[in-house]
């Protein structure tokens, strides 16, 4: 890895530049610490506005930053390239493509992966859209469904180029229903003139008996009827079997032909070899009150891989979002810096301030859960973009970002539309393209 | 390829949507033809930008622009993404990826590819940068660079990666050698603090006696000039003879060790298989004063592809730029128009207005080249800016160009440093990433 061993300093390696581990990399004090941050990307990705890349409402670039450009020439910070593949606890060793390195405290912040619950089938033909890369090949897939439905004269193969099965009502599947359903309201019609737009199908699956499951029931409601009224169609304790790449099966003997599902039906930890079967629950690393694993006193797990046991408030562990991956990175570093001055002190147990969740749905349309308020409509929605823009890390980002939003929002338009690395997976396109 | 045949419209066929392309597809009159645009891509490219994308100033959703953005809904006008085969002008068919079409006007605006001058080596080891998806490799490549020489303490390997060949001292090699210093300047020491820096070096090999051939010796001192006091080396009368990779090879027995050569040493006609040779020339499609092919009335040739033939002021052809290929395209679409109402006007020739060239260098510098005066140094910029700025396609696109280069000002930055899509192609970093 080429990185100096500095005697007086402890090593502190951090895997993943998450909310959660570049929350902690930019904070760490470097006068007492070697801080060595790794990811498998050279940027931090926000996830939370995947879905505008997807559906050609922003460019990737404005939701992605360089993690070089984040943290800028310090002394004792060293970013490294790299996946991880093993950690030996006993020698305090990482193992990656680029090489093994030592360390003295380890934090874990290695996020989550799509879960598929173990369907290989799921896997082999839905879409993920967890990255970057995954966001733009559903960019491209679904432009690509347009310019092959154009081609063909079969009305089946025109309606299942054109239906998109959405797997998952959390706030992810919720807001890629919203963002196709303004496609096909406002893009569509005009891209495509010798297309009957009504062919366009957009599917919202839910395997529980209500969308939105983290957030009040009225805002469960309300996202129900602002989908219905911009003509999704919502399958509630709906529980996908199987999908072969042409139709998606359900129970209760019910499917849907089509040759796109997006799977935004969970997500797992994202785990790395090194640890034993105990040191683990559901897919996640247990930790405990301090974010320390239980058996290793020097390495700690924060954000979506870490599971806090004996949580009361969170009994099936922390929510596997952005908030408390940012508190608990904070919660960290405060740790690691203040442990130099006073060792002694006690620490005070992590605890998650939940201050609310939301999600949009469209034009003018978002739903927010506050501790205090709930809100529906434009007033949410100024709210949800307000939120998202300060929370873009980067100032460029976020002018870009809301010159996109601006723009869009007189246009009625989605900007990028262009299929700048053609996705190819199935048959069907392959041949086309 | 699903398009209706309309009695009563004659059907103009537009292969390309390029700067000449564009123009035609844009204006031709859908009251009186029934126009079809095909196109490899769905999206128009800027071309003179590129370099931009492949140094992290742009990115490409900025450049590009959705051709169904750009002619939105309107009557006759069908757009096709596709690769064109083959033409029968016997039969007036072209084929393609998607079908066969029947046409009574083709007007074949395909452009140019990268030519190198038959080097097999050179095709497989060199870079291009042509496209969007070039240009994003070369941006990955760069970036993974310097990524691979921060791991290795072998001074010869890391300057071999530190190390860019720019082939080519026109526009393009001009452009993107400055692009590149600024980054070695600004950029670099920041990102890669434990990175010599002056590893770093940047080659601009260029053929001739001079930089930037087309345009005026002053101009061209001033672009050698600036170059140099950017670090940049700059080999006249230089040949380039092999490049396997490792090192590129020179005539005089010169060489340098670099994993990078970038090739903007020359472009060819983007040919279409089904003309005979004798109406070729220099691989480009001879054409007579009205842009019509010799041996076919209803076949006609524009931009980087048509070779206009018994031109005093160009005899060997108009530049392939942007220039001659909009002014071609206005040209021909009005003769299209215009013969409608008066099949009998005699058509004047077709003259090329060539109102200057520019290139930039750099912050604050550039030359411009005008029939009335010649301008270098911040007005010059300034002046550049403008034009390219103008010259994009789309409202959205050219605020965010602005955007980003005002941003990039007084950041003396580069913003989308982000490896994507890792480009995989030598061995050497196969291996790591």
């Amino acid at each position: 890895m080429n990185i100096p061993t500095e005697k007086n300093l402890k090593r502190v390696i951090i895997i993943g530049a998450g909310f959660a581990g570049l929350q902690v990399a930019k904070k760490l004090r470097r006068d007492k610490y070697q801080v060595i941050l790794i990811d498998k990307n050279n940027y931090h990705t926000f996830q939370p506005l995947l879905y505008q890349v997807a559906t050609a409402g922003l460019e990737p670039d404005s939701i992605a930053h360089s993690i070089r450009n984040i943290i800028k020439k310090t002394k004792n910070f060293f970013f490294r390239l790299a996946n991880v593949h093993y950690i030996n606890t006993n020698k305090r060793k990482i193992y990656t493509n680029i090489g093994n390195i030592f360390y003295d405290y380890l934090i874990i912040a290695t996020g989550s992966v799509t879960n598929y619950f173990g369907n290989k089938n799921i896997k082999l033909n839905a879409l993920p859209m967890k990255s970057i890369p995954e966001a733009l090949n559903l960019r491209s897939l679904i432009l690509q469904d347009f310019e092959s439905a154009l081609l063909t004269n079969k009305i089946k193969e025109k309606k299942k180029l054109m239906t998109f099965v959405i797997v998952g009502g959390g706030p992810t599947g919720v807001e890629l229903a919203g963002a196709l359903a303004e496609m096909k309201k406002y893009v569509i019609p005009n891209d495509y003139p010798n297309l009957d737009h009504n062919y366009m199908k957009i599917h919202l699956l839910q395997a529980s008996t209500r969308l939105l499951d983290g957030m009040s029931i009225k805002s469960a409601e309300h996202a129900y009827k602002s989908l219905k009224s911009l003509g999704v169609s919502i399958w509630l304790n709906c529980l996908v079997k199987d999908y072969n790449g042409e139709v998606i099966s359900m129970d209760k003997n019910k499917y849907i032909e089509t040759s796109n599902v997006i799977w935004a039906a969970g997500v797992k930890g994202a785990l790395i070899k090194g640890f034993l079967t105990k040191d683990m629950k559901k897919n996640r690393l247990l930790v405990n009150s301090y974010l320390r694993t239980i058996r290793y006193k020097n390495i700690f797990a924060i954000g979506d891989i870490a599971f806090v046991k004996e949580n009361e408030n969170y009994p099936n562990g922390h929510p596997m979002t952005a908030p408390p991956a940012i508190q608990q990175g904070n919660y960290l570093v405060n740790n690691f810096n203040k442990l130099l001055f006073d060792n002694s002190k006690i620490m005070k147990p992590f605890i998650y301030n939940n201050f609310g969740s939301m999600a949009t749905i469209g034009r003018n349309k978002a739903v927010c859960d506050f501790s205090f308020i709930k809100l529906k409509g434009f007033l949410a929605w100024i709210i949800w973009m307000f939120v998202h823009l300060v929370s873009l890390v980067g100032f460029r980002n976020r002018v870009i970002a809301l010159t996109n939003w601006i723009i869009q929002y007189f246009h009625y338009n989605k900007s990028v539309r262009l299929i700048i690395r053609p996705f190819y997976r199935k048959k069907y396109l392959k041949s086309r393209f």
